[in-house]
């Protein structure tokens, strides 16, 4: 297999060869067993598991993350693939529904059941800041092949050595599970990034990235083919995090030292880095905060385009009217300062366009507004986030049940008394917003219910018995949870 | 209110002001309880029901629908309006999940909580053809409220007083429910239909109508506006219908008969129309049909222009090489007549392009192939619908058993025996497909799960109980179904 062992790039004819592989493959895995699809998953995660040691030397070397970081990103691709093979064995995923006929009515009633199916091949853009997690074989990849989807990886270039060896890992272990050639395969450059969106064979896309490359593709996934197609873009997230004055005026220190941890967490290269703090004016938190970057070493980031740009974006931060600096870490090496920056809300809201872009890295502005009655103002200007966290205390929680509504509309995820960086991989995650967090605010892509992005309803009337799909036949042979004539059951 | 009691276009500044009320609307009818929401289409049911010899006369006048098939409608409507209302009572399309904290682990796993909300105002465009079903009360619109989000219709010119009379009761019906005003609101004309996909206020759109005007408008909801939204445009379907060697030497009277009645069916002005049926070549069916077409008077169309369409592609399809007759009906007064035609399966593979194109009324074409085994040759060229129908014996079941995953490809609801025509309003009903018969096949614009377009997820981390929505309560007051630590659970 070529494109895993060499870093070049992918030409059109080894694009539409393997954008064919992935076709055919999707009809065989169409029809595998969900026992079988979880095996294939299973296999992924070992083959990782078992040389993750490697993986996180190759890792460190290309995006500079530091190994413990890697290793914690290891650990949870893992628990990823293993996850979503238990969605796929437990089967509920499916949304199976039966409902009964009816021959006594008029029109009569027909029988009608319906399930959850396979879109076909689904493109996965991987991300630069996890090298595992959103990446080869990571959410987008897992929740793919647990749907039933070939995979086809466009791998970033921050990361290519890594991209390969994780690829090679997957592949072995997927064909060694018995998984037809063209279930996963990995491509690589501008050839493929432009052409998979617009490759016939493809039917969905998952994308990590920027905002202006993620939209561009969305574009073209929409109005560039006769057929659209799905494409689930995570692009950009200010995550605005509210201390409210009761909650500053209790534990100052203890925020400013969860803040500090949170918008430094991977050199500030997370998407749910909180961008915008709201601040009670005159409270101590700045100082506090202050204090402790003072004493703190930046790491180096991702890839030195990336460094550049964030030394761009604090320099535009701290050129803006009414912006001054908090306090700024130390630049060892090849590392960043990691810095703070304050604005009153007067003059936040008056540059709010230039405030509410996202710096990736580590920095993070804090909004100080007077009463919290004027905070919702900052409703008008806040664009759509992946996270919006609220620090609190018990005598907040009147207030906040009225204010909530209006503040959850603004992400996929509302956190009390926590920082918004760590996503836990689970069923009820959300990793979604509205624009520019997501493309479309309907899917996630953490957690369980991500697989739902890549699979069609089909519904089967009055079909025979050894022609319906297992999971919908009358006796329930995969001893799934199903809607039958409206009451849920087993 | 102005715009439900006459006829003229809607302006600018007055959809502005229609959907900024919308937008108020939104947030009001987001925090209403399940049970009140389903108390609002109940009301609409019961306005609407309690109207209905007015409303068959006027939907007759405008569209020369027989009265027996609106009657049919208005049921069907009324039914799906009680349907969404059950669906948002019983609570379970809220998908809450439920994950418990782990404080043990590294890093502490928290307590997420997630379930559906709703997207924001919604613009439905009616469609032509179901003044009641597909229209300002319809499909799009019940589903749409029961999600929690206001509804702003577009009128199909086509029925324009009827839509006004509809919208006068439903406004009625929600005002005395005590429903807000901006819930719900009929616009009309080209500044509506233009401006309503690209309003900021607007934050998903339902759509039925023709390939040209909904792909357009699809196009715009993706790339004219910062914020891409959901556009669900349910567009053409030719509905390919198999007939078996067997069937066709069993039942070919009865086939003949039920082919007829569902080409038909609302003078072949049904998005179900079986437009293309693939019969073995020598069977009797074409003899039986045009039998049965010399007796057959056909109706009058929904507007001269659909009428004029119809026409010119009949005469298309009659001067496609190998394309030949097979009978005719009668046009009396205003009324077309109905038509089927036959080619061989060679000229039609030839010809796909031409003869795959819907042609929107009482027509359809028989492809007549010799072997069973060259059915999957059309696959290459069918284009993706609503349906795809197999008629059968039991002698065919080992067969269709291999061939049905590549021909299921091709639709969101497979038949077995049975007409696509007449689609069922139930839990398991899929109306939608691949393009183009939708712009996403993720999604049904009929039954139940047509709420899941207007939702999306919000997850709650670490949030005190107080501040959680009922429905995420620890305790769950609702008493709805709940995925808990993984289990489903009430």
């Amino acid at each position: 297999m070529t494109q895993h062992t060499t870093l070049s790039d992918t030409t059109a004819e080894e694009l539409a060869e393997i954008t064919s592989r992935a076709a055919l493959a999707a009809e065989e895995l169409a029809g595998t067993s969900l026992e079988r699809r979880a095996t294939l998953l299973e296999a992924a995660a070992a083959g990782i598991e078992a040389e993750k040691d490697e993986l996180i030397v190759l890792a460190h070397e290309e995006t500079n993350l530091p190994e413990a970081q890697l290793t914690g990103e290891v650990a949870r691709t893992v628990n990823q693939l293993r996850l979503f093979a238990g969605v796929a064995r437990e089967g509920s995923y499916l949304e199976a529904i039966l409902d009964s006929a009816d021959p006594s009515l008029t029109p009569p009633r027909p029988d009608v059941r319906r399930m959850l199916e396979p879109l076909g091949p689904v493109a996965v853009y991987s991300a630069s800041n996890f090298p595992f997690a959103f990446s080869v074989a990571g959410g987008d990849t897992a929740s793919a092949l647990a749907a039933g989807c070939p995979v086809v990886v466009k791998a970033h270039r921050g990361h290519a050595r890594l991209s390969v060896r994780v690829a090679e890992i997957v592949s072995a272990a997927l064909q060694d599970a018995g998984a037809v050639a063209g279930t996963f395969a990995l491509t690589q450059g501008r050839v493929a990034g432009e052409g998979l969106v617009v490759d016939p064979a493809i039917k969905a896309a998952g994308f990590t990235g920027s905002i202006e490359g993620g939209r561009a593709l969305f574009n073209r996934a929409c109005t560039e083919r006769e057929d659209p197609i799905p494409f689930y873009g995570e692009l950009g997230s200010i995550n605005p995090v509210v201390v409210t004055r009761a909650a500053a005026e209790e534990r100052a220190g203890a925020l400013a030292e969860g803040l500090l941890a949170s918008f430094t967490m991977g050199v500030g290269q997370f998407c749910t880095k909180p961008g915008v703090v709201l601040l009670p004016r005159g409270s101590s938190v700045p100082e506090e905060l202050a204090a402790l970057l003072s004493e703190r070493n930046g790491g180096a980031m991702l890839t030195p385009g990336i460094h550049e740009s964030f030394e761009t974006g604090v320099q535009g931060l701290d050129a803006t009217d009414g912006v001054t600096l908090v306090g700024r870490g130390r630049a060892t090496g090849e590392g960043v300062a990691p810095s703070a920056f304050r604005v009153p809300m007067e003059s936040f809201l008056k540059n709010a366009e230039r405030l509410t872009t996202e710096c990736f890295g580590p920095t993070t502005l804090l909004v100080e507004y007077g009463q919290e009655s004027e905070l919702d103002q900052v409703l008008e200007v806040l664009p759509g986030s992946l996270t919006v966290s609220v620090h609190g205390t018990e005598s907040d929680h009147a207030t906040w049940a009225s204010r909530l509504p209006r503040w959850k509309k603004l992400a996929g995820r509302v956190v009390w008394n926590g920082w918004p960086t760590g996503v836990a991989v689970n069923n009820a995650m959300q990793h979604g917003g509205p624009w520019p967090a997501t493309t479309g605010s309907l899917h996630t892509s953490v957690g369980a219910t991500a697989i739902r992005r890549f699979l069609r309803p089909v519904a089967y009337q009055n079909m025979p018995e050894e022609l319906l799909p297992e999971a919908l036949r009358s006796a329930n042979p995969l001893g799934i949870v199903r809607r039958v004539d409206g009451e849920l059951t087993r």
